[in-house]
């Protein structure tokens, strides 16, 4: 659950949403839930004036964003005091058939978060980021496997960032059409989108000698993923 | 189908593949795939030094990319030559699941695409972009409705660009395991995420007056989005 203290974040000049603002959220409570929701996110970064954009899989500690190193990690090591970052993930949750062609939507949601992203070198800050992340999508999992080691702990970067500004869009509608068109002769609607879990895979080089634990059982196959990982954040309470 | 002669992606110093550069693909059929297996992309630019990522709507004709307008078209409109973005895909394909929390991971696809982008202003272009798009994902629909509107193709930018250096990384495994860690007594595996099409809704403001037509019948309900996508996009043959 949410405290109902936390105001909402204020859309400044990188935030505020300027294309379709009445789809715009800035509470807390919003951008959170879309960001526990989600697995992967899209880092952009800037390197000599360019832009990079790199897929990784991120997890949220209260206001905190953390990350595995990516190849922004290089610059990182030379940025002491970090680089400016834009996270953003976004779920796809329908496609919108209007009666016209420029109709045509789709229904998301998303997430743009910008702060200040830096390495996280302490090695228990490390192995606590890594093992929070292992427990937001299996909880329960890190008490039944070995202690991460510290080579393994060197070997990869944590990279974490405070949200500075923020803004979430969503788009939960049916198609929008025209007045006129609303009698065309085609059919208009939304094909709703769902990312859901499969069968689970033993590994095939080793078999485990055990069945699938209690800890993915909330996975189970045709499980919503957006919904098991937001219900498996929102048990930890981890807001604050 | 791919004609054989294009040959490979030259690996730049923006494109390389420096993590895991085993799991890289520079061939255009991989990065094509991915990319036609792909609705939502995420666009990196840079405004003022500072890195943004829009999650939008996008396509491929050939070797160029296309997409609506987003916030980033404010600044296109006053850089008539373009500027540079990096535009990312990503596809979740599995959850790993490995004998240690630090060798758990994800199977993934992934696409970065370096280029200038550009506003295509030639209305002519315009239309043809979009209905390419519609096309795209629902082949046949353009022909059942009316034309996209003068006043509607002003209202939207469409922003090309042209591939100029692209890597593919793609992970497609089971867990990864130290030799020492085979013998630990926890489950193993692969849990496959897909994402699939749920059952189609009709507009609950002016329900359709005809069933759902053909244009959509590839995206029936349980239908993988990638594969749809990447089937109709094969159908077309888009290359060239």
């Amino acid at each position: 659950m949410m405290p109902d203290s936390l105001p909402p974040y204020a859309p400044s000049q990188r935030s505020r949403v300027r294309r379709h603002p009445e789809r715009a959220h800035y509470d807390p409570e919003t951008v959170f839930a879309i960001l526990d929701a989600a697995l992967m996110c899209h880092v952009g970064y800037v390197i000599a004036g360019l832009p990079y954009v790199t897929p990784t899989l991120f997890w949220r500690e209260g206001e905190r964003l953390y990350w595995h190193g990516s190849s922004a990690s290089r610059m990182l090591r030379t940025q002491a005091k970090g680089i400016p970052v834009c996270l953003t993930v976004s779920h796809v949750d329908g496609l919108i058939l209007a009666r016209s062609a420029f109709r045509h939507s789709l229904n998301y949601r998303a997430v743009m978060a910008f702060g200040t992203a830096a390495i996280v070198d302490d090695p228990a800050e490390k192995e606590a980021g890594f093992n929070a992340f292992i427990e937001r999508v299996y909880p329960g999992r890190t008490a039944i496997m070995r202690r991460i080691s510290p080579q393994e702990l060197k070997a990869t970067s944590l990279i974490g960032m405070t949200i500075d500004e923020v803004s979430a869009k969503i788009r939960d509608d049916g198609p929008l059409d025209l007045e006129a068109d609303y009698a065309a002769d085609c059919w208009a609607g939304t094909v709703p989108i769902t990312q859901i879990t499969g069968v689970p895979i033993p590994d095939r080089r080793a078999p485990p000698h055990v069945a699938p634990a209690p800890e993915i059982g909330h996975l189970a196959q045709g499980t919503r993923l957006d919904e098991a990982l937001l219900a498996a954040a929102r048990r930890e309470n981890r807001y604050g």
